[in-house]
This record gives structure tokens, sequence and C-alpha cells, in this order.
């Protein structure tokens, strides 16, 4: 994604009653967050790389009975995020600026599913284990997941997509759906910021969603 | 495949040395057909949907430390992969003529490896139980593998590709190798009829190699 420098991020994000500044303080608690807010103990959904928030706001709206927080690393992506779920009275939607590598300090069994909706390929192999589907992260998210731990991607990188069906499959996930062109299927689909783009230029976008007994 | 009428084509199986015309005799024994041919207790490979038999000719001549049975359902397509390897001489290389439904009945924990190249896609949704892919398959294939069953399968059909990534994960099998631009990769790879005409095309080829613990 194309970074620009947004003035006063930090304090925009601060500012707003959907941006939590301190994560790490809700290890083992995310459950509170949303309890004063929604009905308790609604199953929590992670997306990972959550840009300008479009997927996870139009996920909110629609699922009232779940809960969403947005984990995004660039304080100047979320900021526009922030904006957008500034204008709803959502309750169910929360908002971190944070790396994917410190989930483990965030999170304590709590989370039921994960999107990864078109993340940095990191298309160089010795750059692989960056990619949010690398053994590394499929690690961390074990102590992320509650149990029955889901993972749903989408992505246009057919390389991304590969190495993530191996693995996702050798750390013991089966994949209960796949798609290799989710635009012309019956899958349920709230569509991305890029994937619109995407679906204009005819590219074709890749879906799995992967469960883990 | 479109089916021609070869004239005499039952008489030509039976009168070539590559053929064996009743299979289900050698069940559990199959090591034997090879064993006074080639060495004794090579892996045996199988290509389910063997066709004119390119693909596993080519096979056979390159790897002369394996063995390789070519399964085709009908004679006027499996004629031709006879007239082929009647010109070489291969020690390592039989075909038969069956159904894979019947696969149970003429393997008993015999083989190492299935290849499942361009196979029929079946694609309506009624008709995916005769996908080779299928549940009613993998369950063959557990009766006819030996152990640490293999399969390797090549596409160049989207469904057909997702499809076996679901039910070969769902079955136990994991991703040892994924493509979805076999063409581009340094995935060693013996070409089959199709693929030939698919590259020439710019259709991309799907190939995953799975197996079982």
């Amino acid at each position: 994604m194309r970074l620009r420098n947004v003035k006063n991020a930090k304090e925009k994000l601060e500012a707003s009653p959907f941006f939590i500044p301190n994560p790490k303080e809700f290890k083992g608690q995310w459950q509170n967050v949303f309890s004063k807010q929604s009905v308790e103990k609604n199953p929590i959904h992670l997306e990972i790389g959550a840009g300008k928030g479009q997927f996870l706001i139009a996920m909110a709206k629609k699922n009232p009975d779940m809960n969403f927080i947005g984990i995004e690393k660039y304080e100047s992506v979320l900021v526009r995020a922030i904006e957008k779920v500034n204008q709803t009275d959502l309750k169910n939607i929360v908002f971190i600026c944070v790396d994917a590598m410190e989930l483990r300090e965030i999170f304590d069994h709590e989370i039921a599913t994960i999107y990864l909706n078109f993340s940095d390929p990191w298309p160089k192999s010795r750059h692989a284990k960056r990619r949010l589907t690398s053994p590394i992260f499929l690690n961390i998210y074990d102590h992320v997941f509650k149990n029955n731990p889901m993972i749903i991607q989408k992505t246009d990188n057919l390389d991304l997509f590969s190495y993530s069906l191996e693995t996702l499959s050798q750390h013991g996930y089966c994949f209960l759906q796949v798609s290799l062109h989710l635009q012309d299927t019956q899958i349920a689909n709230v569509e991305t910021e890029y994937e619109q783009k995407f679906k204009e230029k005819g590219i074709k976008i890749n879906y799995l969603k992967a469960c883990k007994k």
C-alpha cells in the first residue's frame, strides 16, 4: 500500500473511541472491551492488515452478533479507517496499531477467526518468513486463537496463495472452502478496497477458508 | 478426450508385453510383474487416466529405478499408449484397462504415488463424486497405497483444483508443493499431451503434491 504522511495521525487516532492505544493491557480481557458496548461473549474476529478499514467496517455492520478488531501497522493508513468508522455508531469494532509479530503479547486464546486480505506477498524467498501465513505467524496465531481456529484469506497473488496452501496444511489446517476465482462463485463475500480494483481489471481473486481441529 | 474407434484395439492390446489383460490376478503381487524385468521392490507409481501414455512413458524412461503402471478406461485410447511403448525396450512400465472404481480389487497396499493428470473435471455438482479426488476415490486410494501415500495432480481446471485442495486436506493430506502456474516455476515436470497444448495457449497449469502421514 502506498503510504502518505498524514498530519496529526497519532492525535486523530487517540481522539477516537474506536482506537485502542494500549492493546497489550487488554491481553486475556478483550471481551471486556466489547462487553460495555455489545452483547458479551460474541466471538471476536481479527483482520491483520486492516488498511483503510473498508472490509472490517462493512463486516461489523453486517454482523452485529460478532465483534471485530482491525490491526494495522501504519498510523498513516489506520487513520483513514478511523475517519471512516468515526462516522458510524457501531459498537462491535475497534482498531489497534501494532505489528503482527506482537500479537502473542496482545491476545491470549481469545480470537475466533483471522482475516488476511491482500497481504503483502513478500515475493522473494528470503523474505518468506514475513508472509502472514509463514510458520512463524502460524505459531503466533496458535496463541491468539480461542478454539477451532479459522483463517480466511483472500489474495490476487498466486504465489502467496499457493504458499499459504502449503504452510497451512502442514500446520494442521484443512480447507473448508477454496476458490481460485472468487468473483464467479456463490461464496458470501465482503469486498476490500483492493478487491474492487482487481475486479474491474478482471484479475482473479483466490480465497481460502481453513480450520484447524 | 475425444474417442475414436480403433480397429482391433483389443487384439493390439493383448499382443503387447506391456499390457496386463487380467490385472485382478496380480492383487498383492504387483512387484512380481516387474521383478522379472527390473530391480525388485522399486516403488510402483500409478497414473490414473494414462491416456495416450506420453507422460508415463517419459517418466519410465527418466526413472529406471521406479516402476510404472498406467490405467486407462478406454481401449481405443490405451491402444495409442501401447503402440508408443511397444517401440521401447522399457522394463519398468505396464498398462491396464480398467475403471478407477475397480482399483481396490486390483491393488492391496502396493502403490507409492498416484498421478492424476488433467482428469475429467466433472463440473456439475451432482457429478462431483466422479471426480478422481472425491472422497469415494480417496477412500479407494487408501487401500491402494503402500505407506506414505503421495498424490500428484496437474490440471488446468480451477474448480477441479480447488475441489481437490478441499477434499485432500479434509482426508488428512497435506500439501508439500502447490503451484498455480506450473510453467513458470522450477518444479521438475514431465509434460502430458494436454499440457503442451495448454502451454501454447498460455493457459496456467495448477499443480499439487500431497502426502498423508
